[in-house]
Parts: structure tokens; C-alpha cells; sequence
């Protein structure tokens, strides 16, 4: 293995001490303890543990940490209700609608009813605009996390060729959107693209999100270039990326390893945001990261 | 030279066709007739013109032409008022604030008064956000007339390449978006892409939108290409592209010239969008283009 390691637990360690000391200073100067609102709907396992160590964060960061649970059989209007009332109580700085919810509801329909600016995972169609049109605003936390990952490794991102392999809404397509506003050149592949390994060849920094285990190897991969996995798997070896690690560590100079990659910097980003909404709320320019 | 052209003055007449016969139809089944606001503030000699194109076609269309003229000094609430005034009126389907406002109005927020379903220049952080989202929504019409010229060409986008030059808010950023909802791997370019010809030369399908006369020569273009050239300049001889034509013939397979390339197809657009959004209003589904 020739390649070195992005830290990413060191990284998200960093920024939420930073965010600890943001939360004393804003408090310090009279301002109001910023406070994150988790609203989980049912009992699915895997969102009962992020629910729980989002809360744990957000405690730990010296920030007020509102809760609301639902029953899986809660209707449509009744999570707007609980929406609608953490939106109204200025205590409460940044709301987060755990996904996936139980399939009777409509997700997007919901998260368009958390205010813009208490939107602190980037999500209403109003921060995925804004990001789009190059405003400010708060960005969804796991593309953000990337960035913040290379600007830590100083990976240069003007000028440089990104290749962002995955579309979704959550990730690939924001992070495209992020790279282009630090002036990359940006493609996007995805499932139809042809030659995947080709274009991917072409990146001086590659950021994989496909959800496809070990989907990219050694002939993806330029000499020398940089590689982000998104991709978590368990497997029956442990935990897996999107990425064939071992081979792909043999060429790049800088790779994310799968755990303890891109992973940390998601929650890590989420109390980010919830300080930059506090803020904002009272009366910071927004975001503009 | 051995490229075809791309008649764009020719797509645009059988749009302008389509929607005279749509709004025949949504009115002798009962439905209201479509109709288009236009709001122009100030004296741009520019923007007269091209409101009262736009006016004429809308008029030509069969649909209702409603036009408000504000004084150049006219204030930002005025302006607003205006917009809610058209917004409320269920006779405007379609509402369209010409761009450029006088500079002392801020234009993002004046866009955003316009309801998502009357906004067919789909400028505004609503619809930006559901077509990046792959929502249904009004889509921006230079885009969106090309992705229609390639239709009517039959240029497949699923699996293309496509490169995109410029990354305006207008025309790159949604013409991105756009081509990938087709599936097409797409790439933008823009003044730091670091070489700019090699980045061109991957395309399947090229799409320059650069806002630079002539910036595109035949270097950049791989034999057999499809190039569309959104750029309008006037120069001494005449008016001229972002695309160096004479060369770029020479080795493309298909071409839109300038004049009567792209631009006929903005106007034929925001036609088809306002019947689409009376449509929508009058309870079809949202526009899926």
C-alpha cells in the first residue's frame, strides 16, 4: 500500500470540537444554546442507534438536545403537526426527520415543511435550490463532510477533475454541486454510464457513492489520485466501501478507508450545521459554505 | 463541411404548433384559457423586444397575453405586489419577471414570490431544487429547448457523454440536470476546467454555453460529435456563437447554427411551460419533462 490514509475520525473529532467551543462562545456573548430536534417515526432498528448517537453528539457539543418520537402508525399530518411546532419554538435551531420514514408517509412532502433555515440536513427543496443556484444555505452533511475532508488533506479542488460516481439525492448529486462551487470540473457517472472504469481514470479526485460493494478497483483509478468512499457494507469479513481498498491503495495517493472514512464527518457536519443555523437565526449571514 | 444542421427555427414552429393545438383542446373541454404574464421593469431597449416577442407568440399561441410595465424607479414592494397580484389570478397561468431588473431590486427574491406553478421561466429556488431533486416541476426553457432539438434529432443522451461549457444558473447548471434525469454521463466545464479542448473532446454531445464568441474551435470536437451552440454575439460580420462554426462543421455530425439554432427554441419553451402550468393548475399532474 502506497497510498496514505484520510483520517476521517481525527477530522470529525476536530470539527466537533470546534463546534463545542462555536456553542460556548455564542452562548458566551448572550446568545441563545443552540438545540438539535430529532424526530424519529417507528421502530426501525439501524434509525434507533443514528437517532441515538446524533443525540449524543449534539449533548456532548453542549448544545440542548429535543427529541420527538412517533408511532410507526403515525399519519401524514400529525409528523406536519410536530414539524410545525418545533419550527415555531426558537429553542430549537435545527430539525432533523430521520429517514427512511414508513412508506405510508411522503417524506419530501415533509421535510418542504421544516424552515430553510432550520434545515440542517441540506434536504427541503428550498436548500437543494439554493445550493443549485449557488446562494447560501445550510448543505446536506455528508457531501459537506467530503469537503471538509479535502480541504483538511489541502487536496486542491479548483481546476481539478471530480468524478462523482452515484446520482442520488443525498449524496452524489449535492456533492457535485459542491465541487463545482470550489470550481472543479465535475462529471457525474452512474449506472448507465458506459465505461465507468474510463471515466473514472480521468479524476484527479474520485468520489465514490454508488451503494454497489467493491464496485470500483485498481482500473478506475489514476495513478496518484485521490479516492473517497461513501460506501458502507457489511460483509461476511467485516465492514466494506464501494472501493476494492487493498488494490486501489496500491495507486492513489490519498484514500478514505471504510470504517472510519467519509462515515464520522456525517454526524460531525449535522452539529456543524446546527451551530451555523443558530446562528443564522439570530442574525449571522447565512451559511455559505 | 459535412455536418447536418439543427433546425431550430423549424422544431420550434412545431412546438409553437403543438401548444396553439393544446390550448384548442384544454379549452373545448371546458378548461380556462392559458394565459401569460409578463412583467418588465425599467426601459432596457433589449428587454422590450423581447417582451414583446414573447407577447406576440403567447397571443399567436391562442393563449391570454397580461402585461405589466413598471418605471424603471419602481421599488421592490411594488414589484412584489405586482407578483402577488398575478399570482392570485387564476385567469395567469404563467408569470415571467424579464431579466435584468434595475440593479437596486434584488432579482433571487423577486423570483421567489412567483408560485411554483406559475413560474415557467423555472428560475425560481422551488423548481431549481425539484429538478435537482428529479422532481416533476416547470424546467428552464434554453435547456429545456435543447433537450427537445436532441429529441427531434434523435441524439440518444441514456449513456452519452455529454459536456456542458458554462455553469450559469440560466442554462449550465439545469442543462446538467437535465441531461442526467436522461441518463447521460454528463461533465461541466467552465473558465477553470484546466484543459478545456481535451474536456470537450469526450463528448458524444457538446454543449456550449460559455457566454465567449468563438471559443470553441474544432480541436475540441471528436469526429462525428453533436454540437449545440447556445451563445449569440454580434460582431462585425454579423452574429456568431461560442462555437468557431466553419470549423466545428467540418467534423461534427450534427450542428445548430447561430441564428436559428438554440434560440428560437426559449421562446417556443415558455409556451410550451405556460400550458403546461395552466394545465397543472386545472389539476393534471406536474410537468415531468
Amino acid at each position: 500500500m502506497s497510498a496514505r490514509l484520510i483520517d476521517g475520525t481525527a477530522v470529525a473529532r476536530r470539527v466537533r470540537d470546534e463546534v463545542a467551543k462555536g456553542v460556548a462562545e455564542l452562548v458566551a456573548q448572550g446568545g441563545r444554546t443552540p438545540g438539535l430536534a430529532t424526530i424519529l417515526v417507528g421502530d426501525d432498528p439501524a434509525s434507533e442507534v443514528y437517532v441515538r448517537n446524533k443525540r449524543r453528539a449534539c449533548a456532548a457539543a453542549g448544545m440542548r438536545d429535543f427529541h420527538r418520537r412517533l408511532p410507526t402508525t403515525a399519519r401524514q399530518e400529525e409528523v406536519r403537526e410536530v414539524i410545525a411546532e418545533l419550527a415555531a419554538d426558537d429553542q430549537v435551531s435545527g430539525i432533523l426527520l430521520q429517514l427512511p420514514v414508513p412508506a405510508h408517509l411522503d417524506s419530501e412532502a415533509l421535510l418542504d415543511h421544516i424552515p430553510y433555515d432550520k434545515d440542517v440536513d441540506g434536504l427541503t427543496v428550498k436548500n437543494v435550490g439554493r445550493l443549485a443556484q449557488g446562494r447560501p444555505g445550510l448543505r446536506p452533511c455528508t457531501p459537506a463532510g467530503i469537503v471538509r475532508l479535502l480541504d483538511e488533506y489541502e487536496v486542491p479542488l479548483a481546476g481539478a477533475e471530480v468524478v462523482v460516481v452515484g446520482r442520488s439525492v443525498l449524496v452524489g448529486r449535492p456533492m457535485a454541486q459542491l465541487v463545482l462551487a470550489r470550481h472543479a470540473t465535475v462529471t457525474v457517472c452512474h449506472s448507465r454510464t458506459k465505461d465507468l472504469a474510463e471515466a473514472c481514470r480521468r479524476a484527479d479526485v474520485l468520489i465514490v457513492a454508488a451503494g454497489v460493494p467493491q464496485l470500483i478497483g485498481r482500473d478506475a483509478v489514476r495513478r496518484g489520485a485521490v479516492v473517497v468512499d461513501v460506501g458502507i457494507h457489511r460483509g461476511d469479513e467485516g465492514l466494506h466501501g464501494d472501493v476494492r481498498f487493498e488494490e486501489v491503495a496500491e495507486v492513489a495517493s490519498l484514500v478514505t478507508p471504510v470504517p472510519g472514512g467519509v462515515g464520522p464527518m456525517t454526524i460531525a457536519m449535522l452539529l456543524h450545521n446546527t451551530l451555523e443555523a443558530a446562528r443564522w437565526q439570530q442574525g449571522s449571514a447565512a451559511p455559505a459554505a
